[in-house]
């Protein structure tokens, strides 16, 4: 069957990702650096270079001509991603962390946001992240901020 | 076996929980005032009064005074819990955005975490969270301020 | 700790639909006719019945009345709920075939929800759903409509 | 042993996937426009395309057609799918949006359609779906409409 | 709360299998005997007994005149009931034995009814089942004949 | 390694599998025309084809003659197979439906199983199957016959 | 409901363990003195005294009058069991080992068995086993006897 | 990478069990005749050529010799294998009969052995197992003996 | 049931665990003071008290004195326990550490035990644990000390 | 794809892994010389090989001029991982013992630590281990010790 397709036509999301380490190790980049050059946050620009979003036709065209990746990859950043995790219960260490605490926060998560709210949820869609250092004396502190749009329950 | 055994004693954090969440009723305080009350934030005021966390001995005499708990309940909030949380995939749709959050970007955090950081994690341990409200014009959005101890991997 | 909480403070969301399941066995009322008693729809109505949805404070208190429940539980109806399912794998025939059609065509609907809209989803929070009858000669059909809003991931 | 097998003979439901994938691609066609040149829904169309569904020959005759498929596609479109999905909770927002409602609404949905017709299911086999757009001044939102023939349980 | 409700109101479908898994063993029956006197097979007698499904009527009002239950059981065998299994896997043998046939079977039984009928499912729901023995010199054998309505997948 | 192997010696059950599919495709052959031209039943053949039970040598050699198969295919149809399957609960709703009977029906079976021939099992082992199309003017319907050796369990 | 049945007949095999693990403490037996006391093997009188087999009507009454059990308990130990076990992988240490044998030396014991016997199993229904103690210089060893009757699969 | 490595060097423990299984099949020899030829068990040489277990270097050597396998197996053969099993509940049904004899009779296995030796196990490492034929005018049965080392609890 | 046996012969492992806990609040002792009280480990005391191991007749004695106990919880702590664990990944962070070490250093313990001593395993029977605290300027640390006896696998 | 990426880029953590094996089998080495080679623990050489955690870059160049391995291996060596691993239970004997001892204990520990150290955990990231061999005349023993840094729960 491999035949009937081109090279560049038969790039996936994986692919891209994989030319974009590569990319970013021969360059020396970091991903801030990165998410600076084409103007998004790092988070997003990482999360959209792993293939777990999609970019604006804008922004990969921008990170095509920043890492001088194959024109080709353009189009596969602009897919809409399937969002797959193969581990209900993520096993590396920093991740799990964060498992963690959804799993001793989010009933008080979730409390405190419908008492402010009333009943709904934050959204995971129209949401934002910023992850950054935080000084201190007994030892750096990560912080990270998290914003979603509440949405509130309809009733019907 | 029951005879052994004053009720005082038989106290648990499941019990005391309920009877918090009894007074709050009566009382008609919010998690908000109720933290206030004792000095604490809330995030962590909710924690402990769901037992998967251990108040210090002055906010759980300050706790019992300000809700008029039976004195034991003091005691059992001091105790140190064993956290368990029974749905490894939670289906409530408000504690299930948190796990997807962690799903989507938990491989995003750890790269930009470790690029700033070096090897190692965020403390769920030595960690504090912030909930509020977001004023904006298009739906007012929910705001999740983490801030853990950045911890290095050792070698040896 | 019983003697500390009267019968109607510990009434909980199960005992609340206990009691509607039975005054609605004792009225010989139909889903539809409650539904039309207190002007909600019926999926609604059946879903905070069970205590899978939350009701709003005029909603409850016209509930209460019109099955005259006791006066306590118009609180218990305006709580929010967490939301719990414990089979991943619902056995029950009539909720598998829905649980089927996910599997089978949820690839299909994101893949035509996302063609038309653009990058997101439809929300399961801002939505509603009736459930009619369509007649037909081969037999008669059931039919489901869910309308849910477009939330369309944002980039930052 | 694959020199006694002809690569037309071995392709498979995923590679006529790729197949109509790329042809979809390099035509600039959307799912709807592919629907209408072959007489079929969308949703049904790529279902069937995505190896769900089995065409019936003619359809799947006039896809081979109208997207310039290789002949030997056409049987692979009418062979009868085992269908099969690999993740019992699904991790793709879109996707997990729509199980959450068969876990919230599930039961709600039951004793709805057995109350309207009896002791039965609907149908996930004698079945279609239709998805659509309805604007709206708070956001458009998506209409999703399944029928599916009632089954009424037998008793021998 | 148990004093809003009578405790006939209360019989729940477990309560009355063990009414009548008592009145069989009071009254020395077998399934067979309780299945002839009310009119209805074995198979369908007994799982509607164990509450996996429900009685017509009349036959609900027979089994209680037959087995002397108490009136009010008659409403409980009518319900609708959810079906519920709770061993993914079953671990009593005989049981499981039918499992290992699904489950080395089962793409053979798809294969060969899809052979016959086209494509399609056996249905669950229109479906019946007999029970027997056949003697044979080797040691006799269980015989299980199981009937469904093909249904044949719709396109549209 | 794969110099020291011929590829004939190579031949898994897997490719003996593919090579019969496709003798069957291209001689436009049936299950119940393989089955007859060997004098197996169809039931039998269709699962040791696709390598879920072993043949006898007679049947197998006869295979090979009736489909053209390499030779080196006849031992591998006599070898005793390892019966794997991957889905704990099937997803194809042909085979989920009789999943499904076995949920609902398995301790019905059991329980008139054990009424008629004492405590003990139908054997999976010492055991044959036959579908069939049972005519009705409501619509045809499958007809699946089993039967099993009873086998008593031990007491010692 | 409890009015309606009288204690005796509502003892289940769980309260009959009790009674028998409590007689046996009482008058201070081994299984072994009980075994004999009744004249059957340590094994399967353990296994029927835990509801995991049913005993013969005579060896039912022999534990009875040996044991001083209530008469009501000998019908229950004759009931047929429903045998389950609620951990796929057991926990405890010295049931694990024995997993583990399964899991190490399974595919051994089946390519033995077969080499032997030709395509089968060997029977878990027409099955014993024996424990004993063989006296070693470098530590006793645990001695486990099986046999099980050999089960040709069928063709037809 | 495979430049850097001589195939030789590459050989797996999954290789070597291949190669072994086709100088069985040319030479034509069971295991029974295999285990005669090395001097070791049948149990013991079918498990550690199937990877599950180590061979001491003499055996090695002799294996490599009787079944004339490249001179680079023996290393394999003596390495320490890593013994992982996928299927928690095994389900080729000869093995599933193992592991429900487990599920059936590891509590009274467990009863009997801590009887007899007090608290402790039956060791799976110390640890050996022979399978024979008995003849029984019933049909003949599998004998399955295992012994291990009584290893009793520390309490320190 | 209940009448049939005394309160102090229902004493099970749980109840006994209870009382040691409300003894030890009551005398204000620590695990380390119990464990010095009847001589024995901290570790080993703390696991028997919890029922998860079974303490020697004599300890068992000095523990009920130490702690005036009801004499009946003597033999309930020489009981043989089944261990159990229903969280086959823990969530509590203290004990999900623990886990993650196995998790991370699993493979790399296995392989310097075995480098060291041959093909075999740590035993966790014949094994004893001590913990402690080490001084340490930039923060005190928990000292495990684990010791197993080495088994090394049989060949035979 | 490929051809836009040389071999050595390529190189992942696995490909590393395997290079030292084949290193370390070739000059005969065992993981203690290794380590003294290098300067680091035997633990954290073995488990930095595999890829469970990352080499500092002095010691990456010394395992690479150590170990001859090709130059591109350094940079891996010194990427953070992402740490995996797939058996929940894991199923390797040595392995499961370290698994069974967290079950038994892991309550004993957190309960101990925190008696001694307060509401806290030992920390698997500050942490260390070593292996050592401790000679016995009843049978020589494995002895581990492991210590991490204490961390306090944050209270807020």
């Amino acid at each position: 069957m491999k035949d009937l397709i081109t090279a560049a036509e038969m790039l996936t999301k994986e692919d891209v990702t994989s030319l974009i380490l590569l990319a970013k190790k021969r360059k020396k980049l970091t991903w801030d650096a990165i998410a600076q050059g084409i103007g998004l946050s790092p988070v997003f620009t990482h999360s959209a270079c792993m293939g777990m979003n999609a970019m604006p036709a804008d922004k990969a065209a921008a990170l095509v001509a920043f890492l001088d990746l194959p024109a080709e990859a353009q189009d596969v950043l602009e897919e809409y991603p399937t969002k797959i995790w193969e581990q209900a219960v993520p096993t590396d260490p920093c991740i799990y962390r964060l498992y963690e605490i959804v799993g001793v926060y989010g009933p008080t998560m979730k409390a405190l946001i419908q008492e402010e709210f009333g009943n709904g949820i934050m959204s995971a869609i129209d949401f934002d992240m910023v992850i950054s250092r935080v000084p201190s004396p007994k030892g750096d502190r990560v912080k990270v901020e998290m914003s979603g749009k509440f949405l509130a329950y309809a009733n019907w």
